[in-house]
């Protein structure tokens, strides 16, 4: 149904997993739906790994909103950047102008967390958006070029050591790819140069890695990286990192250009800017019913939103979790316009998945565990079933068709303008001189 | 053969259409061959224009040079930027330090040419690399964002008027592939907008498009280009452009906000800094064996180079010409090792085509004249059979298998860092405002 004006309109913040699911979750309904966000893409976040080790290419993992709410009569797409947000007079202040709403549904998410150290956000790479995946992409494959005419031994030693932080599945997969990219890939491109001067190693602060799961599976990763010639290492803190040296809190230091930080993520600034009441990593405190307390038309979802669950522990940071409660928050503010009660979140955990790079990984569903080639194949088919409908390499062959004889674009991303020419220049002349 | 030190060394400036031939004529040579580029990929330029119309993604008309080298064990590349050729010494000054040669092919290719155009120079889109190519794509995407929150009617036609000056095969393409991205694609996910609000012309000076090809084959282009709603005006020169109109010789104001400009190139700015004599666009004059007259160890070819045809006209600024003097320059180097006497060069003209966008095309193959879609199939046929080793989408299933089973990557492309979030965040919220 065409929306119509008179009908309550619901602004959604963020065209993540979360806000997107809201989005659908409306369709159909008695409401104008406006989504908002900064790029006219949707991420498939859990591939993001992919494009910064050169697994797939960017476009591959996302797709333009506006394509994917195209048969939605009542929704609208908005491109622009909320700058904050009046939850007294129930407007949002944008880079498009002022928005306002009758429902606002917050679903920016997280961005990373440096906890506060300046070296590290001057000099890190960290892995939130494509940008950051492809500025990983680049430096990568610069690195190997610099190495590939670099005399001195202890220099290319230091080029070519990539230092992983965080033990998470982000860190996991990105280490295991890593490894995959530079001893199967690009060791092909560069015959000169010796395989022993590549070093991944992957730091990790707690004494296991991927701590969602099970002991046994985290046994099994550590193992899996280890064939990898991954370089793991358990209770390692970071301290510090110039671009040249990674110092560890127990004094050591590792000459390496890269690190790549995976440690941490804290809820969007936007959240802090709302002065209400936040649980940990910066989550802004809802009711059961994703309200927030005193505004009972906001509902805020995903990375943004801190709830507990049953047993009293913060619901991890996860797209299932952003999706549920996208559902959830639609399904309420229906509720509300008709009067009803609303109905608090409950999470049903569908289980945990990561893989290892190349038929390795490990997953836990419900009582299950699996690892090795079979987990992959079921992260593999996960994977492929969630991004099918982001146009991914498999059908991009019927895409190519489509686009011939049923007049449609694949490629609809607006990435910000490269036209730092000269710096590349710059940072070219000095890979040179060094 | 693996290279041997005391073999003369070859390097070969441009891993574009000529110089990446030139370097392939070279294998298995008793020669040391250095490519040099200052990307580490090579560009398929003639789909270039599909980029910039979101047609195909950056990494379809992109191919890594290393991996295109892989298998030649007498060549290696360098990442670098040449800065000066000192003739005399026989050496390049580079981004990546001095490189000496016994012989040297410059291969540089060409730049748009402005015509010393300031305003041009400033706010028209060119057409020659990648990141020009995203521009323009990102361009035209921020275009129809921005209609479709523009109140005033005729602030909203010049958002969507978008003018393309050039008749070329470029200018052409684009004009045709930025029909059908509005006209098909666009048009769906902007429902709100007026198609009657979408304009595209095409500028040419000359009184007919295609001047390469016969009349005929002009007017049927220009007819085709009609029935897409093209605009097409002839005998119309561009004098300015500000960004917000554009300035003709007669004039005539047309307000725009975008011109693709493809109406000129010029010889790269390297082979003027030569000090040699020059022909037409800049063009160093180079002897019939390619040869610079007064340096015979150093060949010009493609773009770069001036030569004549037995009918004294200039060789044409095209792909073919640069393989086949690619051929020609290797060959000779050889001969010139040999102590044999040098060959002119002869070029067979294969013919030119041009797609005037979906199922319709013009081409001429000696004496053959193609129009319509049996000349797109033509068209098709053509480029899908050059860009195949390029990894087109045809074949991208095929890489994911590769990819996941043989140990390859497909995306291996070194952009530019898109570290200028600060001023997409600005021109976004200008956008806003406007």
């Amino acid at each position: 149904m065409k929306a119509k004006p008179e009908q309550p309109h619901v602004v959604i913040v963020g065209a993540g997993f979360g806000g997107l699911r809201a989005a659908r979750a409306l369709s159909g309904a008695p409401t104008r739906v406006t989504l908002i966000d900064q790029h006219n893409y949707h991420l498939f976040q859990p591939l993001l790994y992919q494009v910064s080790t050169a697994g797939m290419s960017a476009d591959e993992i996302a797709y333009p909103v506006r394509a994917i709410l195209r048969r939605q009569k009542n929704a609208s797409f908005r491109l622009a950047r909320v700058r904050a947000v009046d939850l007294a007079a129930k407007r949002l202040e944008t880079s498009a102008g002022m928005i306002s709403y009758d429902y606002l549904i917050l679903a920016v998410g997280s961005v990373t967390n440096f906890f506060g150290m300046e070296s590290l956000k001057q000099h890190a790479f960290s892995l939130k958006d494509l940008d950051e995946a492809k500025e990983i992409r680049n430096h990568l494959l610069k690195m190997f070029e610099k190495a590939s005419h670099e005399k001195d031994p202890q220099r290319r030693k230091a080029l070519l050591t990539f230092v992983v932080v965080g033990g998470g599945p982000t860190g996991v997969e990105s280490a295991g790819a890593l490894s995959e990219l530079t001893r199967l890939a690009l060791v092909k491109d560069y015959p000169d140069l010796d395989l022993q001067d590549v070093r991944i190693l992957l730091l990790e602060g707690a004494n296991r890695l991927l701590p969602a799961m099970p002991p046994d599976l985290s046994a099994f990763t550590l193992e899996a990286l280890k064939r990898k010639k991954v370089e793991v290492r358990l209770g390692a803190i970071v301290e510090s990192f110039n671009g040249r040296q990674v110092i560890l809190k127990d004094g050591q230091a590792l000459p390496a250009h890269t690190l790549i930080w995976a440690a941490g993520v804290q809820a969007h600034p936007l959240v802090a800017s709302l002065g209400q009441p936040v649980g940990g990593q910066g989550r802004v405190r809802a009711l059961p019913t994703l309200q927030l307390p005193d505004y009972p038309e906001v509902f805020v979802i995903g990375d943004a939103a801190y709830l507990e669950d049953p047993a009293n522990l913060p619901l991890p940071m996860v797209a299932p979790v952003a999706m549920q409660q996208g559902d959830c928050a639609a399904k309420n503010i229906l509720r509300h316009i008709e009067g009803e009660a609303l109905k608090p979140f409950v999470y049903r955990d569908p289980g945990a998945l990561a893989t290892i790079g190349r038929n390795q990984a490990v997953a836990k569903i419900g009582g299950l565990k699996f690892r090795g080639f079979l987990a992959w194949m079921v992260w593999l088919g996960a994977h492929i079933l969630r991004i099918i409908g982001f146009r991914n390499r498999l059908i991009v062959l019927i895409n190519w068709a489509w686009d011939y004889f049923f007049y449609d674009r694949a490629v609809r991303l607006i990435e910000p303008n490269c036209l730092n020419e000269v710096e590349s220049k710059i940072s070219l002349s000095q890979e040179g001189k060094s």
